[in-house]
């Protein structure tokens, strides 16, 4: 890969919900899916091949500790090229950086199968495509007032709130803000999700950035991005009010 | 307001010494002065109808929680518009960014009533006017050998004293130092305070800003500065040395 | 000294291996040299009269808290011009921030007396001039895995090599890569020695600076290079493995 800082990013977002992963990879490219240790969020990442500068790959699964994968790419400097390479001999993920030297980490494998868990097909009433920065800053906003945000969006605005026990929080981003791409409503809904796994699925996204958000009544919630030519996805449950 | 980010440094530096405060608002403007919870400072401030792009108000008593404020006037970007809005009806103060969409905090009321005390009118024999960052590090300087300061100022210079145990600190601002706005002596002084309380009344100030010293001989110090069109005026009693 | 921020950083380095020094000042120069308290590591630093814009120095050996020093030094604006200077009727060092104003900070005088430790003059086979960058982030990379380091090197390449439990790290830095500036291999050498030392001896290394490595089998290795015009030696024994 071109940049080896940006795809630290797609690790950075992938290890703040799942602890471990299996790569599976073929000729076509990289996948992984999982369920978060809860088993309340589901995580999946696509790498095509064409996102690598050069591909070179048999069918294999690599099980990777992320926690180590993230502490290695977290040495990424900026101008570094990123190499990864399988060790079969050794049972090893080697990740390289090259700029001035070569800096070879290399991983030991973890023993682990392909989750059969993969994002379901769903039909869904409403998308929202927003800057990336916008969204995520109207979350931590909503975070200074609870531990659980409202998404609502009608034909006119997508709306992110939050309600404390004292005061509350309100984002508008009208149909015609600069913050908004599109806003594609066949049916106004309304749910409220975990704030904190909301916040760790945008972890990676930074201005620039696009997400599409899926958004229904009584329906988990989808949210898709690039990073670094990585296509991640993530869909999280919505929050029963008791 | 036109920037939120720094009316931020005004709330920053206010919430340091208060832990709540009453605004007392009317066609003029908006004004508060308090004691810190010690009752060792006096914090006031005076925000004039100009300072704001638009303003519109009535009389009103509006108290706050400082630290709730504090925590939304943090979430500012650096081009983000500021519009305070009293929601009578729900009892509320509405702080709203607007940038890409609108981002609208509400704080609940709290029921105070405005302080009587007032900034006592007192005749200083000196006056130093001196750049902010130049006086805000010295108490930074100082901090590293003590929990008071000593302030002196004569005809020729301006000095912030500190004395440790083993090591000690001065810092000397001659009349012609390019730190020095002017230096107004009618007669000699020299008073010491405590620090973390000059620290804190100085927390807001950065290159450019100028803040006026009034210092005399047993008198409390006087310090004033503009911050984003709001005028701070604060007053500590000088340290009875044992 | 002209630049107060740069010695700053000689100061850093020194401190985080040592808690006193005794500076042996003469007309040439200040000199001192000292085994870190758990005598694994020897520091040696040298700071030619030429080093200063002006100098005037009897004879004198002036004891110092390294800790208290670190702190003043931290205070260096990066404007800030540096003069040390020795009060021997208050048994003070005056450490004088020149800007706009004057800050003095006068440190305590300590009483020792010079170290009878010198750097010894050992014939090395071996000599790796390298980018202090580099080799810094290399130190940095190995530190994810191990608590110590192998420094090998032959004709071709200079390796820094760390083996965890599970995962390892190797950086080669090829003869002709941009990172080696020369490589000076007489007979191939490899030693284990302790990263956390490494990583103290190299802190205040910055991109730009170069750092000359004495590397020989069952020798202490000898890391050489200057600051702000300070020559500063170490020495590190190497580690003894099981």
């Amino acid at each position: 890969m071109e940049s080896a800082k940006e795809f630290k990013k797609v690790i950075d977002t992938v290890s703040t919900l799942l602890d471990e992963i299996c790569f599976e990879v073929d000729e076509e490219g990289v996948r992984a899916s999982a369920m978060d240790p809860s088993h309340v969020a589901l995580v999946s990442l696509e790498i095509p091949r064409l996102a690598f500068e050069e591909y070179e790959a048999d069918n294999h699964e690599i099980g990777i500790d992320l926690e180590a994968f993230k502490k290695v790419m977290n040495r990424a400097k900026s101008k570094d090229r990123l190499i990864l390479e399988l060790d079969e001999e050794k049972n090893k993920l080697n990740v390289i950086f090259e700029n001035t030297g070569k800096r070879k980490f290399s991983l030991a494998l973890l023993d682990l199968s392909a989750s059969s868990v993969k994002v379901p097909e769903i039909e869904y009433p409403n998308v929202i495509m927003i800057k990336g920065d916008a969204f995520k800053e109207a979350l931590k906003d909503a975070d200074l007032f609870s531990d659980y945000v409202i998404l609502k969006v009608d034909e006119e605005k997508f709306v992110v709130h939050a309600k404390g026990d004292l005061n509350d929080f309100n984002a508008e981003f009208e149909k015609d803000s600069s913050a908004i791409i599109s806003l594609d409503v066949k049916e106004e809904a309304k749910s409220a999700f975990n704030l904190d796994y909301l916040k760790d699925m945008v972890k990676g996204v930074s201005s620039g950035d696009i997400i599409k958000i899926y958004l229904g009544n009584d329906m988990p919630v989808k949210i898709e991005y690039t990073l670094a030519g990585v296509n991640l996805t993530f869909l999280l449950a919505p929050r029963i009010e008791g």
